[in-house]
């Protein structure tokens, strides 16, 4: 019985990191699609989210049914607590790699970015990727070492987001269609959000392992942020 | 003891409402700030915005505490469960209300939304609170009657995004200023999140009543949503 609890616990672990795998592929394909104006890869990303949207749904009833059977306190009632929040977070992180192709999509069959923003957004891209596969790490390994790594990336996307929003302020109206501007800036919103999820995760795995706050006030607004 | 315990399941309840009360109170002063180009209103907003991170924290320690202390079984469970779901939701209201004051604030002294534009985004932070208003009377009734009704607004805050979002792409490059468009495109996806953001409140109420799933398939991505 404790043994099949036990159990349990280790395969909410590993939903958990299946899903942020599930993230990091939609991720990668959904910029690979943008940037390289390819439909039928920014179709299949659009097609597989619901995957993960079902995946959440299975992880949070797993989540609820033993929290309801085995009353769990300490550690392994934070472990819950925690998922319920990082299911949450993988989630909306795979929606926005989705809308990330849907824009890819819609620009078909121009490049939604134009030439000289293509290495920021795939630089976003890395950063995001790299963010996600340390906070797996640190969800894996209950290790808060790479939580600054973390932190650090989300700060490297908040500059890049502003140094292209810069760039399009500054230019002539002539440099951009209307369109290209609309979409460039969901497009480095969407990253720079990834950003943020990628850092919660992280933080929820701090109020698992130190009994700390859920969420943080430094999640709050920050006033580079838009 | 169970009286106790009943009590604090009642304060839950009213935190939420509570946290819903301040989101609407900063989303409509937000809004005026930005239309009429209130630079001490739209502070006023940014500084507010900790108070309600705030009582996020406070709200969530006390669900885990009560989690921990009480082993709660079935709608006691579900609602401890769908509150910390619902904090989150009402903590990153505030955060995309606190958004559109810093766009207001950005902007100052001109006015961010051009003239053309300014009844819709009124409109948008109308249905906003509307919606807003609607979801807290679910959380106070655990009534569901109103789903459908902040289900609507969501769907109109939706069209509206998209009607600007087109009106801009198809005028000329010379009718907006390039950071005028970035602007825009932030400030609609801002309105749009926080119906987005009603409706998952209503939905866990919904988990709440019917002990159905946490969160549902159809919050996923949604093809026109982008």
């Amino acid at each position: 019985m404790r043994e099949a609890y036990q159990s349990d616990l280790r395969h909410i672990v590993d939903d958990l990191l299946d899903m942020a795998e599930m993230v990091g592929t939609a991720l990668e394909s959904a910029t690979a699609s943008l940037l390289e104006g390819d439909l039928a890869l920014a179709e299949r990303v659009v097609t597989a989210d619901p995957h993960l949207d079902a995946r959440q749904v299975e992880l949070d009833a797993k989540a609820v049914e033993l929290l309801a059977r085995q009353s769990p306190v300490a550690t392994d009632l934070r472990l819950l607590v925690a998922t319920l929040r990082m299911s949450s977070s993988l989630e909306r992180m795979g929606d926005l790699a989705a809308h990330v192709a849907l824009i890819a999509r819609r620009a078909h069959p121009e490049i939604a970015v134009p030439e000289q923003h293509r290495a920021q957004i795939a630089r976003m891209c890395e950063l995001g990727l790299s963010a996600l596969q340390a906070a797996s790490q640190v969800i894996e390994n209950r290790d808060l070492a790479l939580a600054a790594q973390v932190e650090k990336q989300d700060e490297e996307l908040d500059d890049l987001m502003l140094e292209i929003s810069r760039e399009i302020s500054s230019s002539s109206e002539q440099s951009y269609t209307n369109a290209q501007i609309i979409d460039l800036t969901l497009l480095i919103r969407f990253y720079e959000r990834l950003g943020d999820h990628a850092v919660s995760l992280v933080r929820r795995v701090g109020f698992l392992v130190t009994g700390d706050s859920l969420d943080t006030l430094s999640e709050g607004v920050d006033v580079q942020e838009i």
